[in-house]
């Protein structure tokens, strides 16, 4: 259950779709659609793929052995005596236990626990890992900033794409008109999405949310969009070709801004530039995310819980960002100290229903002096 | 760990993010895209989120009742005489245990191994669910039929988009040419899933694999597609709306097929109908691939392994299709009695890199009778 020091003799398993689980493709390399079991012992990588998967992944893989599924169930199922169909992950992993000679077997804290029981009752000393089980996920080389740049540029692409959408746009009574239809949600969103695509970018779940409807920070948005309300449009696209993700939110605003939401956007801005200048490599992610509620207390908007809502400044600044949309490190009160290398989005906002919701956000890799910029794209928001 | 009869005061728990899990999506109802605690309880459905999501889960999901995050920690720390920072979800499950009185506990088989071994060690009667968490998941009323034939419309305008495009590019030498540029894999999964997100759904890994590289089946294909070459297109969306997924295959062939490619299609094709009409209610899944088999043994194509290469009929001839591209039951060898209401692919498909590979895939709902089909579009694949 600690974390304790590496034994040398440690053997690291792994069980997982690598479609779904950064972990696995980030010691893999290749997209796997179903969980598969890999290892890593004395520094070299292992995984047992079954025939479907075979030629592809020991083509495309970083892995420096691939067993065939099939064989290794035969194999284990000889050694274990037991009939190849009784072999499953937890048999495979008592397997190369002793195939190895490896004296501790540790797993990642989303081990699926139906294996790790059995593991630990078959009597393999196992420890399950509590802290990230690849802690250099969160430093990024030179090639995953560029794919995270790549990521924000598809992003950025969504999010022009939604620019021009509002621009083309004609304002009918309470309702945006585009190409002859009422402008939604929806339709925005399946547009930016499409334009992600174009980058070679897989969307989920993006966010095109209009009025009150902002204010709810995870609510996607539905329905019409109005003139003369902020929109927030949060883009957070992964690239397919490697993985990494992209994370821009801009919001903007149809028609004429009233003097509360230039207001609120003045103050979000202001914010996001104070905690921009704050990043730096040994400065915490708690000092970045004082930085940014400092400036939005002081132009005197209050966070705080109204019934069953939340307002003001509600999230944390922001998060690590590589091949999941949130992982290490945080920026958020208490968050430990930025080291180099480490991406990270920035990325405050105020939510007022009656005003309105307003969030900006852009993505830095942190530098020794300070930080460089992965995602661009302007800030103009008001469109006529 | 084994299957047992359920304690009327047993509760269940999920650990995970509804947007990654089809299990907690199905007992919740709602998206949320970061790991959330939920459970159930003498047929209550309970969760803890957290201040970011609260409304949107009161509002939108099937729970009875939503806890807030920040107030169960501190509730929690209090019972447990813990600090708030101290709760996660092993402690939460703890105090929820003597807040109901629950006098077992059962999580599924993939939940994180680090909460199991933290309640595991605190002294809670676990239990490991060894088979699938929600049984039910399998059988799919009227509403989640309606849900799969909305994903195979996508699908089916994404295969569509792909035919469209053949039958527009033109065949200079060994190259497509498509408005003016070379014909790529990555340029027609583009458009295809550019296609499906008009229909409200986002793909993944489609398949767009021409030649050699459409007998690796799960391989996307990369690179300019040839004429005369057989095409796969694997296309299997989710709808953003409903979680659930559709899952379509068609096999093209732009410019003149010769007579292995023809017999190769005309094979899977017998195979595909000869499985189509063996689906129904008490037959079961092995059958059903057998008649697949048996068509294409007959007509004298032989499953091999040749080196690294499996040459063939190399795969099952479908599986469940629901919330999860791949779930319960199996269509494959040796697979148990199909069920009234369970929605499966059917899909066999021959693979020889000399002539190229073929998959025909389409989806069923097993009813007592036979099958209702939940997928349509036409087999017409030689594009002149």
């Amino acid at each position: 259950m600690t974390a304790m020091k590496r034994n040398p003799a440690e053997i690291r398993f792994l069980y997982a779709a690598s479609e779904a689980s950064a972990d696995i493709y980030y010691f893999t390399g290749v997209f796997v659609p179903d969980a598969f079991l890999a290892f890593e012992f004395d520094g070299k990588r292992y995984a047992v793929v079954s025939r479907l998967e075979y030629s592809r992944v020991v083509a495309q893989s970083k892995l420096d052995t691939v067993y065939l599924l099939e064989t290794a169930k035969e194999e284990a199922a000889k050694l274990l005596d037991l009939q190849p169909q009784a072999v499953g992950p937890a048999e495979l992993m008592r397997y190369y236990v002793r195939q190895f000679g490896a004296e501790s077997v540790r797993v990642p804290a989303d081990f699926p626990a139906v294996f790790y029981s059995q593991a630990l009752i078959a009597g393999l000393p196992i420890l399950v890992e509590t802290q990230a089980f690849f802690p250099q996920r969160a430093f990024k080389d030179d090639t995953e900033a560029k794919a995270i740049r790549a990521g924000n540029a598809a992003s950025a692409a969504g999010i022009r794409a939604a620019e021009s959408v509002l621009k083309r746009s004609k304002i009918v009574g309470t309702r945006l008109k585009y190409e002859g239809s009422t402008l939604t949600s929806e339709r925005l969103r399946t547009l930016i999405d499409q334009a992600c695509l174009e980058k070679g970018a897989v969307a989920h779940h993006t966010i095109v949310a209009g009025g009150a409807q902002a204010c709810d920070p995870h609510e996607g948005g539905h329905g019409p969009l109005k003139p003369n309300e902020l929109i927030i449009v949060d883009v957070f696209p992964r690239v397919q070709a490697t993985g990494y993700h992209g994370d821009m939110t801009r919001t903007f605003l149809k028609g004429k801004a009233n003097e509360g939401q230039r207001a609120l956007v003045a103050a979000v801005k202001a914010a996001h530039q104070a905690a921009l200048n704050k990043v730096k490599a040994g400065v915490s992610g708690g000092t970045v995310h004082r930085a940014a509620s400092d400036v939005l207390d002081a132009a005197g908007f209050v966070t705080e819980r109204r019934g069953d809502q939340f307002v003001g400044f509600i999230h944390s600044t922001g998060h690590g960002l590589g091949l999941e949309v949130h992982e290490s490190p945080r920026v958020s009160p208490g968050a430990a100290r930025l080291k180099k290398d480490q991406v990270i989005t920035i990325e405050p906002g105020l939510y007022y229903p009656e005003i309105g919701g307003c969030r900006i956000e852009d993505v830095v890799r942190v530098t020794a002096q300070g930080s460089e910029k992965l995602s661009s794209l302007h800030y103009r928001w008001e469109i006529r």
